[in-house]
């Protein structure tokens, strides 16, 4: 049966249907943000409980055709699906489950990266540009603490909205390095501290400089392997030539030492 | 008479007198969305109608010049030049004609690109980088889908204007990512979901790591092909330097290897 | 004579001074800018005459000490130069000289390039990616006339001031390429026509991709030029060091061959 | 006793000790933006005494352990950590005081780059970038002053809250570079000068330029050393693998022409 199962999940077309049904199922999701007529409504509820149940059967047929049951939830992406399948089953009544109940449809539609290999790819290049990116964010955190901490010591009084506190702050420093009406923010402490147009810029430059920083990181790095491959080919490709001419004059010159040796 | 048009079509004359018309064409367009006095629309009117026949004596020469006539309209630039031609030829009359007559009349600008090579070029860079980038695209869209649905789901009632269906969730999205008014967008629902800082912080996160991502993308893809093109230059020229060399070498031992062999 | 003046004109004091006074002149401007007290507007007029004076000094000096008369004004930079000092002999009188007199004393702050070498180079850099850049402009320029006529057509009616005539319009549209309150003209254009949506959003997406093509293309211009200079560094280098090893070899080779000639 | 100063200094848990008190003291700051109960405000001062203790024995420690007592204030982040501490030192009283002590208390968090090597290297980087721009930063300065006094010049009368003299030219000009409702400010100057939008195009153009050339410099550096150090190691990785072949073939033939000479 393990055989029987792993056929269909291998099928193209088994792939296929699943990729089918999650693209309805995110349609489906997009519907129930209009306004829509009763008998309509009703068909979402039934199409809901259809996909609900056909994810249930396509992670049972991969958990049953999948060799390495131990290690089946040891991919994250696997825990995700069964998640996904399992809160979905949990029947909606409360408002409070709704929302969570409705939260996890759209979470549904996630489901396609877990299924489509390349787009895999891409979330986990985005995973492994974290641990190497996490200083300059840390930097970045710092910088944005104490620009917070500082704003909100001078300018509280100004405007308790945008700096009240250090968390307000650093939302309101945050609009400010996306340059969202950043002078105003400026102009209103400018009325009180003329200089502090010093503090704005000055953190603009911090920021942008440690962006910067980041970018290139990654720019870097991705260029970086992508030339160790490449040299790494380059010399293979370069020894198995090269190394063989050369190898060939070695043979020849034992060959005349022989020759020689023989000789005398 | 097929080689007598030829000649003219590859004239430089012939080019240059279809590249000015082109500009002319152009001006004329601009010069429509002004006020003009009467004699002077009469006299744009007359223009139009000599422009048109032109393009229409142009591509008829070079219909009849092109050797291949089978795969004339296989190439997407000519089947554009001809329905911009055939298109202007029909009698604008009713309104609704007369605004496909105008757009028409405008797209003619674009010939410009069908014509100059190198304007040709940018355009299929363009093209190409098109699929390569398809899954970037696609991942950057489900972002967009996944939280306009939550975005509506939530920020529905209190601002329908910018968050009613899922559609109008994702342009305002579009708009939070350009940075446009997005803090008006943002405090106005923090007015009732205190946290909704954290649904648009992670949203811009996610989409600038898109970004970067497919940005990355296109400057490695340039940049690999580029080193490609100089890896396989210089690895020619160094195989015609060094080989040679050890070609002579070998060439040597085997003549030293024939005089030991003759003396045995 | 000549060589005294050429003493002076190379020697590094002087030098600094041309410097100083151009920085002195900055000042003057800047300083002009703001409300005075009468004895230091009479003392700036002076200062002012003296800065002239000095200038044609120096630009004489300049002229007498340069071995090749007939070529000076060639450069682009002297011509600068000796226009600046020119203009700023004319004396200021009625308030339409005043204006330009004004104006030609700021770009005395630009003489600042001229003597600068390391800034002559910034400056040169751009002038030289201009041309190669051009195509890339032209593109981008179609790209603006053609949303430019069509946001005419169709959205004149609504608003006359953003898209009255193609020039306002192509106006319009930067403001819309820089994300600057893009959304207002959207939505006011989007009560009429509602899928106008999709002209600004392709607009943007064509733009962007022109704009990160000429971003690429200066990029990898940069890096090819350094990786040329290098590659001929590393050629040179790599063949003296290898070469000499396979001659010292070859020359071996023909010392052994000539002791079996010699033998036989 | 300098020693076992210095193996608690050298030891891991001093050092994560020496963290976890610049996080509190970072929370501290936090949390005195908060309306607080009187008895957190009173645990809040008797903290704070707490960490200037800490931070003056670690300092102290610090000084002891190090050999080289002569250079310990040459390092630019010793004297920073000093300074900070010796300021916290002195009693807050009066208000203007208090202001200089809240803000060495929000410089405190910097120490966390003084203490984390990575964030040192990452502040040293953009300290090493700094001379490398200097000349991209002085023409961008140059571009600002000219703009900023013609803009002085002509729209003073306009608007002096934004053209009143240079420096808040220069303050808009940068308001402009940041695209934060730069169309405001020009359409105001527009309705007195209808051209002045190329006053705004061409400074966007000029400034964006002189940036993407500072990025380019930057992201050229960077790669430069990384190839650098890339080729390096490639032919040193090289030599030792060839020249060893070569180097065999050298020595074989030596010995054939022994071989020969001892023949004759």
């Amino acid at each position: 049966m393990q055989d029987t199962l792993k056929r269909i999940h291998e099928n193209k077309i088994f792939e296929w249907t699943v990729v089918s049904v999650i693209i309805l199922s995110a349609l489906l999701i997009g519907a129930k943000t209009y306004h829509l007529p009763r008998p309509f409504v009703i068909f979402l509820t039934y199409a809901d409980i259809g996909i609900t149940l056909f994810f249930l059967v396509e992670i049972t047929i991969r958990f049953i055709a999948s060799d390495d049951k131990r290690n089946f939830f040891k991919s994250g992406w696997n825990v995700f699906d069964t998640l996904i399948v399992v809160v979905s089953l949990i029947p909606i009544e409360d408002s409070e489950m709704a929302l969570v109940g409705r939260l996890v449809r759209v979470f549904r539609v996630l489901r396609m990266v877990s299924i489509v290999p390349e787009l895999r790819v891409l979330i986990n290049s985005l995973i492994k540009a974290m641990p190497q990116l996490s200083y300059v964010m840390l930097l970045l955190f710092i910088i944005f603490y104490i620009y917070g901490a500082v704003g909100s010591f001078f300018f509280n009084e100004i405007n308790p909205v945008l700096w009240g506190d250090i968390a307000t702050s650093m939302l309101t420093l945050f609009r400010v390095m996306t340059f969202e009406d950043w002078t105003d923010v400026m102009y209103e402490t400018m009325g009180t501290y003329p200089l502090s147009w010093a503090f704005y810029l000055s953190f603009i430059f911090f920021t942008a400089f440690a962006f910067l920083n980041m970018v290139i990181g990654i720019v870097v790095n991705v260029l970086e392997k992508e030339n160790a491959a490449h040299e790494r080919e380059r010399l293979l490709e370069n020894s198995e030539n090269k190394l063989t001419q050369l190898d060939q004059i070695q043979i020849e010159l034992k060959e005349i030492r022989a020759l020689l040796k023989a000789r005398q």
